[in-house]
């Protein structure tokens, strides 16, 4: 047993119920689900936080996210939409320090909600958009574009 | 102008402040943030659903995204965490009909939250789990997964 609940998961130590597994993703259902069919999408290889994260197996954890949404939808369980989260870091509400992707089906009045902070009501100015925009723009990695 | 905003911004009929654009995404502020630096990813090609996405636009979105979560942090803006979110359908909380990535800044006592159904407070059994996999996994479309 190592000290991630993922990894054991992943290593065939925990008990999960898995709906796929590849080379380089696990997915099986979230025990605490917001909805029936509430899935994680899991990278093998351990990765606390999306910066230690190889970037081809994010990419590849959004397509396999994509067709688990389709897969939902198609399916019997109750799903008119479906949201995909995910949490990076405590203050973001990361609870598992192993990065995973939630894909979660969604249905009219199933109670699941958001709350915004009262700034959220307060429409920024132009100036302070492109400021922000700005700030995030001169601290990208350029060759993580392509 | 189209009838849909976002291709009018990618297209550069509607104001928006933009952080980057490659050959496949463009990635501009939200106007109504969650908090200061909360952008976008949106896919230049239109795309109302994750269903009418291409699978290498959305891994490409992803990617973009990881990129984008690292500048945060990397930034003067206040970030402890981030989430990415992504409504596909209404009942899920879409509003615009463009696909797009929520890339949201987050720190403690930000006053985001969830809130959570009464269903989700009882935990399912392991049967009901696989059951909730079956139905999924049946419904994969195979040659999506590499």
């Amino acid at each position: 047993m190592s000290n991630c609940i993922f990894c054991d998961i992943i290593a065939g130590n925990s008990e999960a119920s898995f709906v796929l597994r590849d080379d380089r993703v696990g997915v099986f259902m979230d025990i605490q689900p917001i909805n029936p069919g509430h899935m994680l999408v899991v990278p093998i290889t351990h990765a606390a936080y999306l910066s230690d994260l190889d970037v081809d197996t994010g990419a590849h954890m959004f397509r396999v996210a994509q067709n688990l949404a389709g897969a939902l939808r198609k399916s019997r369980l109750m799903c008119e939409g479906v949201n995909l989260f995910l949490a990076d870091g405590e203050a973001a509400f990361q609870d598992v320090f192993h990065v995973h992707l939630h894909v979660i089906p969604r249905f009219d009045g199933d109670g699941f909600g958001l709350t915004f902070p009262e700034q959220y009501y307060r429409i920024p100015s132009r100036a302070e958009l492109a400021r922000a925009a700005n700030q995030i723009r001169k601290n990208l990695t350029p060759n993580n574009i392509e």
